[in-house]
């Protein structure tokens, strides 16, 4: 069952998708969705969405993972964020995904094993859980990875009995 | 030219399409999509996105009207507001209609010619512009055709340019 991770934003969509199986994880492909600052906000979000649908296409994930989404100071910048969440739920529900939902603080403690890590220790460990090369880039494509490396854990007992049956 | 007017939200989203020919007002159609406050976030926006599509099938407005989104006190409402408002204009750019935002003080000036205006104020000026027999239910409506109303006006010259061509 391939999950995917989301960090959800108007400029840039960080996303990854993992496997988890018999307690491992298997990396299967991450990234970054991109808008142009110049384009209007419509059009950056019917881009995200087109983009969204394609990774969806290519992978069929059948989970999704995302950050429940708290006020920042920049407020601005938190309702293009929200408006860019609205657009994605929406793509991964008509695509059939299951959609869980968690705090930054269950990310963390699931990652790091600390609900207030820093962020280096929150992409230190997505390297290492996950065997990569390298930290993955940008810090979007890391936080998706983390959600998704959450949810894995959150649902391990179930998706240990889903492989189990197998 | 249809002008679909807005007023975005989870739980209910405002709409009005009104047509604004030789600097006269005619009421398309006006209405409320609702969602169910017990259903998952998800599928209450993919039930917004579908709903409208419906609208924008029947009516085909050209284009949208919408208000801008500035913070209020609730933020975990806002959240909600500006996921749906994500949803809408990503349909609405979709479907081709183009895409107007408006302040609420540039709404409240254009349909009561006073930017401080009460609510009340508003939904008797949009009763009264558009005709109505009474006042459009709920208020989400009466600010979806106020937003219409505003769009009509700021672009009057252009709008009565097109027209005055065919």
């Amino acid at each position: 069952m391939y999950i995917l991770g989301i960090d959800p934003g108007l400029a840039i969509v960080g996303w990854g998708i993992i496997e988890y199986k018999n307690a491992k994880f298997r990396t299967v492909a991450y990234g970054a969705i991109r808008t142009p600052a110049g384009m209007p906000t419509h059009e950056r979000l019917a881009d995200i969405d087109r983009q969204l649908d394609e990774i969806l296409e290519k992978y069929k994930p059948e989970q999704l993972s995302i950050e429940e989404l708290f006020w920042n100071t920049n407020q601005t910048t938190g309702i293009r964020v929200a408006e860019a969440r609205g657009v994605i739920l929406c793509r991964c529900h008509k695509r059939g995904l299951q959609i869980s939902e968690y705090t930054p603080l269950q990310i963390k403690q699931a990652v790091v094993g600390y609900g207030r890590a820093e962020k280096r220790q929150v992409i230190k460990m997505v390297t290492m859980l996950l065997g990569l090369a390298e930290p993955p880039k940008p810090d979007d494509t890391a936080d998706a990875l983390a959600a998704a490396i959450c949810h894995a854990h959150s649902g391990g007992s179930r998706l240990a009995q889903y492989y189990n049956l197998k």
